[in-house]
Parts: C-alpha cells; sequence; structure tokens
C-alpha cells in the first residue's frame, strides 16, 4: 500500500467507526495482506482500533494479532472474551499461539486453554515450558516429517495431508523409527525426484540443526552463516521436536539488534518503539541516568580535590569539556566495535588480543593527531608550554578511554554480563572520571613548568 | 563445528600448510560445509589462507569465497590469474558473481569477464548495472518463471530443468506472455495440486513484488513486514528481471543494523569489524572526533565568557561534568528510539509528532527526579539555594538535549540525510555547547540571589 493511500483509509476507517459502520469497514479490509490491516489497526485511536478489530473473523483477526506489536496487542485483547480468544487462539499456529498466552492473565490463559481444542492445547502447554529466549522458546510444532523407509511419492502425500495446517514448507524433514532426524530434503529435490525412489537415498544427510535449550541469538547466527530459510530443533538424543522458520528469526536479529542499540544508548528496559506510557519509558531510562548521575558527582569530587591547581590555572577549566568528550567518544567508538562484532559471532575469543591491539595502535594514532591538533590552536592563542600538557594530557585521555572501551566489554562477556551495556554511560561516566584526574593531575604536575 | 574442534583443526591446518601438504588439507576440508571451510580460512595467517584456499577446487572455492568478508575476499583474490578467478566466477550464482567482479580492479574485471561463458558475463554486466544498494543491485537473475497458461506438469518440468542452475527455490513465479508478473505459486502448492490444472488457476494472484530502484533498507522491510522468504523483482512496466531471497536480506538487516549502530557511534565510514588497517579505522574514526574537538573548542570559548561568574562561585565548575553528562544521555537516549524507529519502518511522519510530544513528557519527568535529586544532594553539604539554581538548569539541560535529540534526527530526514549520524557526537556536542550555556546562564543570572 501506498503512503498516501494509507492516510486516506485511515481517515475513512475513522470515520466509518465512528458511525459504526461495521459493514463498509470490512468492505474496505476485505483483501488486504493481514500484515496491512495490522498497520491500519495500528494507526486508529484505540477505542476505534478495538472496534475495527472486534469486526474481524477469527481466522482474520488470528493473522492480524500476529503482525501486531506487543503495545497494540495488549489493547486488543484486554477487552475480549474468553470464548473470542480461543477461537482466535484456534486458528494460530503453535509458535504464535504459545506467545500470545504467554502474554494473558494467568486466568485468562487457562480458560483459553481450557476451551481451544485438546491437540492445540497441548502443543502450547508442551511450548510454553521452554525459555521464551531458546530454540524451543521460538520454534513452532508444525512441519512435514517422514519415516526415510518411505517413498517420494508417499512423502507427497505426506506433505498433501499436512497442507492445510503447515502454512510454509521449504524442507521435508526425514526421521528413522525412534524419531531421531537423520536427513532432510528440499521440495524442490522432492519435485525432481523419481516416484518410486526411497527418501533416503534422495534425502540430504548433512543435516544442520539446533538443539531445544540453544539461545536464540546463536541460533540467528547460525541461519545468517549457513543461509538458512528454516532449522529443525531437536532434543539431545536426537529426536526431532520442531521446527523454526527465517521470518521468527529475521524478528530475533531485529529485536537483538534494537537491543543492543538501546542498551548501547543506555535504556534499560527494551523500550518498545511503539511504548505510549511515559511512566514506562521513563522508567526504562532512568536506571543508567542516575549511574551517570551519581558518576558525575565522583567527577565533582574528583575535580574538588584539584581546586586548586584550577584556581591556579583558571584556563584549564575550559578544556574540561574538550578532555570529556573526546574521551567520551573514543570510547564509544572501540566498544562499539567489539560489542557489535561479539553478537555477529565475529569476535571469538581466540581473537580478543589482536583486536585489543589493533584498538591501542588506533587510539594511540588518533589521540597523537588530536593532541597535535589541540597544541596548534593552543599556541596560537596562548602558552606553547600549557598546549603541550594539553596536548600530552588528550593522547593519554584518548589512549586510556579507548582500551577500557574495548576492555570492558570483553570483561563483561567473560563473567557472563551482555557487553552491550557497556557501551554506553557505563564506559563513559567511568572514562569521565579517570580522564579529568589524568587531565588535572597532569596539569597539576606541570603547574612549575608553565 | 564446536569451537574447540575448530581450534584444534586450525592448529592441524597450520602445520600442514607449513610442510605444504595440500593432499591431507584436502582430507581434512572435505565435506565440510562452505561456511565452515570459510571460517577456518579466516582464521589462518593471510599465506595459510591464501595457500589453502589455492587447493580447492573452483566450484568449492566459489561456494567460501560467498561467506567470506570483504577484507579477507580482497587478500584471496589479490595475487590470483584471471584464469582461476574466472573458474571460480564461472561457477557463481549471478548475484555473486556481480559482487565480486565489483570489487576486482577494472583490468582483471574486464578480462574476468572476456573469459567466463557469454551468458554469465551478459547477466552479470547486466546486473553491473543497478546500484549496489537497490533491489536491482542485489537481486539474482536465477529464478524459474513459467508461463500463466502451463499445466501443473509443464510446470515441474520447468524446474526439473533450472534445478541445477537455480540453488534454492521456493515460489514459482508465473508471467503473461509479455514477460509480466501475474502470479506465483509456492512449491508446496504446486506438489498438492494435480497435474492437469492451468498454472493460471492455481497460482496466488496478490503478489507482492519490489521494483528494481528500490532501496535495499525498503526491501527489507518489506520482507519482515511480510514474512517473505524471497521477492520476486519487477521493471516499472511490471516485467519480471529478477529475485531477491532472504539470506541476502539477512545480510542487508545486519549491514543497515551495524552501519546504524557505528554511525551513532561517530563511526564515518562503515568499519568492517574484521578491518586490520590501523589507518583505515582510524580515518573513520577520525572525521566525528574532529567535529567533536571543534565543538567543543567553542565550549571552552562559551565557559570562558562566564570566566567572571565561575571565579565567583567556584563550585559550580565541579558540576561542569555532571550536566554535560545527564544533558548528553538524555539527548542520546530520545535520539536513539527516534533513529532505530525510523529504520524500522515503525516511525511514519504522522506519527512524529506524537513520538515528540511523549520525549517531552518523558524529559519534564526525568528531568524533575534528577533535578530534585540534585537538590538534595546539594542540600545536605552546601547551600539549598545553590542547590535550586543547580536543579533548574538539570531540568532545562535534559529537557533540552531531550528535545534536541528527538528533533534533530526527524530534521534530517526531511532533507535527506541518515538520520543515524545525528544520534551521535553531533546531538552530544550541540548539547554540550547549548547545555553549558544554559547552565552557567543560570548560575549567572542567579549570583545575586545566593
Amino acid at each position: 500500500m501506498e503512503e498516501t493511500d494509507v492516510k486516506n483509509i485511515i481517515e475513512d476507517l475513522e470515520y466509518l467507526a465512528s458511525a459504526r459502520d461495521g459493514r463498509m469497514i470490512l468492505n474496505i479490509l476485505v483483501g488486504n495482506h493481514p500484515a496491512d490491516i495490522a498497520n491500519l489497526i495500528h494507526a486508529l485511536p484505540d477505542e476505534h482500533a478495538k472496534y475495527v478489530f472486534g469486526l474481524l473473523d477469527a481466522d482474520t483477526a488470528s493473522d492480524v494479532i500476529v503482525e501486531l506489536d506487543d503495545v497494540t496487542t495488549e489493547l486488543l485483547v484486554a477487552g475480549l472474551r474468553h470464548e473470542r480468544l480461543s477461537e482466535i487462539v484456534d486458528e494460530m499456529e503453535s509458535d504464535d499461539a504459545t506467545d500470545l498466552v504467554a502474554e494473558l492473565p494467568e486466568d485468562v490463559a487457562e480458560k483459553v486453554l481450557d476451551s481451544i481444542d485438546a491437540e492445540g492445547s497441548d502443543e502450547v502447554k508442551e511450548l510454553l515450558q521452554h525459555e521464551e529466549d531458546t530454540a524451543g522458546g521460538i520454534m513452532a510444532l508444525e512441519y512435514v516429517a517422514v519415516h526415510e523407509g518411505s517413498s517420494v511419492d508417499e512423502a507427497i502425500h505426506a506433505i498433501r495431508a499436512k497442507a492445510e495446517d503447515v502454512e510454509e514448507v521449504y524442507n521435508l524433514y526425514v526421521i528413522d523409527k525412534s524419531g531421531i532426524l537423520v536427513g532432510f530434503l528440499p521440495l524442490k529435490n522432492l519435485i525432481v525426484a523419481a516416484a518410486d525412489l526411497r527418501i533416503r537415498d534422495v534425502m540430504v544427510r548433512e543435516i544442520i540443526s539446533v538443539p531445544v535449550s540453544m539461545d536464540q541469538e546463536a541460533v540467528a547466527n547460525i541461519f545468517r552463516k549457513y543461509n538458512l530459510v528454516s532449522i529443525p530443533v531437536t532434543e539431545e538424543s536426537g529426536r526431532l521436536v520442531g521446527r523454526i522458520t527465517v521470518d521468527d528469526i529475521v524478528e530475533v536479529m531485529e529485536e537483538e539488534a534494537s537491543e543492543d542499540i538501546q542498551k548501547m544508548a543506555g535504556i534499560a528496559d527494551e523500550e518498545e518503539i511503539r511504548e505510549t506510557s511515559v511512566l514506562k519509558i521513563s522508567f526504562g531510562r532512568l536506571p543508567w541516568l542516575l549511574v551517570s548521575f551519581f558518576g558525575e558527582l565522583v567527577a565533582a569530587i574528583a575535580l574538588g580535590r584539584f581546586e586548586a591547581s584550577l584556581q591556579q590555572i583558571f584556563m584549564a577549566t575550559f578544556f574540561i569539556p574538550l578532555m570529556m568528550a573526546m574521551g567520551g567518544n573514543s570510547g564509544i567508538q572501540a566498544a562499539t566495535i567489539v560489542v557489535r562484532g561479539m553478537a555477529l559471532g565475529e569476535l571469538n575469543p581466540g581473537q580478543t588480543m589482536k583486536r585489543l591491539m589493533r584498538e591501542v595502535r588506533v587510539s594511540l594514532l588518533n589521540g597523537s593527531i588530536c593532541g597535535i591538533l589541540l597544541l596548534g590552536v593552543i599556541s596560537v592563542f596562548d602558552e606553547p608550554r600549557f598546549g603541550g600538557v594539553l596536548a600530552l594530557a588528550m593522547l593519554i585521555v584518548i589512549f586510556n578511554a579507548s582500551f577500557v572501551g574495548a576492555t570492558i566489554p570483553l570483561l563483561l562477556r567473560r563473567i557472563g554480563v551482555d557487553p552491550a551495556i557497556a557501551a554506553g554511560p557505563l564506559i563513559t561516566t567511568f572514562n569521565d572520571i579517570v580522564g579529568l584526574s589524568i587531565y588535572l593531575g597532569l596539569v597539576t604536575m606541570s603547574l612549575q613548568f608553565i
């Protein structure tokens, strides 16, 4: 849909929703992709969004809800009767159904699980047992698997039988008699193979699979590395238990990237871009503001200890922002590259020393360039000797900040803390305190020479 | 492959490469996934990497090169004779071949294009005409398309005929007699359909396609929105000209996320995480360091103008870092959410006012909390009246920084500049200058009351 169209349609929908003209609204929506309907509903004021969503049949409603963000989903689901909720959940694939049920208040969730069909209920209960951020937590139970002894023709029948249940089929999974995954067959190969061949003779034996307990970020890296569109999930025994498709992985990757970016910006709780509660947003941002707050109070105390020197060379005060900013920026640059490298799995433990040495050299180069520049600028207006002290301080501040910026994420990973939190206020605040101490320490030491 | 295995294999490879034992090396590598071979080669010292890569047959070499980062690819390709290069390019799918040829020095590229097979050469030349960052720049020419009048059985034959050329087939594209895309058919549906039906009667008519000129980030957002694994690319006339698969989109998404993250960290040129040249890294980071450098010199001048006030209340100096840090952090928080929202296509022009108002409210809340906290801390040690001035300054500084942080990305988008560059040193430096002026302006104004 074009953006201008969307605007017009939204206006129409608002008008019709105020007039409670459900029939016309459905006329407009019919035939649109669920993702587009989701977009329209999201753009409507809350009350109208609820009204329009209430008009949709259960099948469409289930497709639409899958496309909506958590904030809007919560809004739409909040007022629904559990019968309607059950109808919607019944239409969903197992992984989406599980996500929705997990978001519901406990009593509503129980009622829904009681009233959806038994098979679906068992599936959701099974999936709910896995941690949300693991392969088990994002896998679905919809896939097509055949026994290795089946013929190509039987496999085609198996797909036909499951065609309704399993929306997307890219690969056929092949299992032995105890359910152990032994191979797979891309649909293309199935189409190309002769009908009377055995699956075991045409299947691909080099299977890439993941265990149920694997972290979703690691699963995403495997998708990326091997260019996959789906991956089978197995228990430790090798038994096939589920399947993850690339659309869920795309979501994981966006989620992880957003999470990293937000952590680097000093946002503690993941902030939904569509979050509307000012309180929620504020409380996600306050913790790191407070870390910074108290850290900079320490910096104030540090400055206080250099009061005598500052009184003597008052000009030194003017360069406090410069030293802080240059240290802050170099630290964030170094930290960001290290954090991103680890997130993409491109920075393995064996390569950290190399990486660190590279950061040391880069910081010495950039520190020298900025230092010399500063010396030049100061020499024009003032004492070159004061400029020399500032230049040396700048070099050390940039070197220290880069080293700290590159090291802290590596240390955090070693102790099992997400390194992304380092590449933000934490490193900057630490570097401010250390950097200002280095700067004013140098100024104090050189007082006798200036 | 397990991480410990990889370490052992690398040691073996290094030993064998020193001994020039190509046969044993191939024994180790055979049967491994190209992505794993690429990983091993990447971990070897440059000379050994070249030797091992030289042992691979053209087919494997082409699969391996597709998995390697640009830095390593450049290293491996640099010394190759153009005959060997042509063999490798011949084995690649059109989009990968184009990417590789585009990286070669012009004279080598010409030689390669002359010696690969004519069809491949034409394809690469055609693809080279599209901008790198557009749908045309990432699409491949390998896809299976059938005429709408074909039977299901004919379609299956078409797939069989192309099975060798087109590695992954997820959907069959359906065109009319002038080549216009009129529908598609997932392979699952093809398998399920009766052999004598016409394609036009079983195909899906609601096609989601993109024009060749669309920006790759927009293409990625369409993949994400509609949960796609591949998308057909059309000319303006609607004629089908190529196909983009999700593995390329996954790369685009990682690339765009890395680019955004790096821009926010003040890294000007995209920095390869595996980049080894200290000069290249330094030059990517220097520009924003220099922006910050000169910006903070302006801040130094601003401070200079308040020299008299600072001399009078020397304590005000100690809180310069606090004011800078709190403004800096709030500005980055607000900017990051806005930039990320725009990148994911979740912040449409219509929603910007709402977003801005939300940031205003959040900043007033967080500014008040931090201000009151500061008033409390100061009152314990010093004059409450001085604390009051500081608290008011903090509130205004945080409000200003958040407002600037949220507004600048929106303005940059309007004038067509990538907003990600705003969420870094640019906003921070700007906020430092303005924030310090606000802070010291307030202190000066209140001198008579304290």
